[in-house]
């Protein structure tokens, strides 16, 4: 089993602030699924979220590891994101067509960083963003 | 955190098989927001599922533990449902309007449980018989 990671449970709380119903999901390794850290939904958006966190950046985040998410999230009905926390600059979200390539990952800077979602976009997600 | 419970595993792959993404939660204690122990989802259908294993019938579901799973669904968006595995019955599924109130508790015996959904009719869920 996973550990409760602090960055985790912190996500969680804030995913209630705004309105959604959120659970964070054991680490795999008895189910072969694949699954996301966190699954929330607030009865119109649901989401499918990988969960970062860094103390810098850029992040390199492998591609299978976001094709698996994007499978969980296909067939769940969900909006695939990645959560990414930076030690000193706080959340950001990602949808897919937002990661950048990079050899067989993907590829977060602080640039990019700086254009992802923020808590008031992902409340506004379905309206604002994603038609994926 | 809660052991894998090898019923809960089983319906787990059940709901794969049938064409949900589905996930076990952990066990709150760290959280204090309701969860229900498996969250799944089809694209059209969400179910927020207590799970509950018996060697014999009747069971009985204390209230406050329907009503924690009815405002996680209500929040989320999903059915909430009880899934019912009894020793040498199989499983059955429990919409909370099909509960029968028993003091501070639902009471599920054998005559209601055959009365519960099957994996066939879970998987048609939406179509066929929920408009709560």
């Amino acid at each position: 089993m996973k550990k409760g990671y602090a960055y985790e449970r912190e996500l969680l709380h804030k995913l209630w602030e705004i309105g959604f119903a959120a659970v964070r999901t054991p680490a795999s390794g008895v189910m072969s699924y694949p699954c996301p850290d966190i699954i929330a939904g607030n009865g119109k958006t649901y989401l499918a979220i990988e969960v970062k966190m860094r103390k810098s950046l850029p992040i390199y985040i492998p591609k299978d590891k976001v094709e698996s998410l994007r499978r969980f999230a296909e067939v769940f009905g969900a909006k695939p994101l990645i959560a990414l926390k930076v030690k000193g600059l706080g959340w950001r979200f990602f949808t897919l067509d937002m990661l950048d390539e990079s050899g067989s990952n993907y590829r977060i800077d602080e640039n990019k960083f700086y254009r992802g979602l923020d808590f008031d976009e992902l409340r506004g997600l379905k309206q604002l963003r994603l038609s994926d």
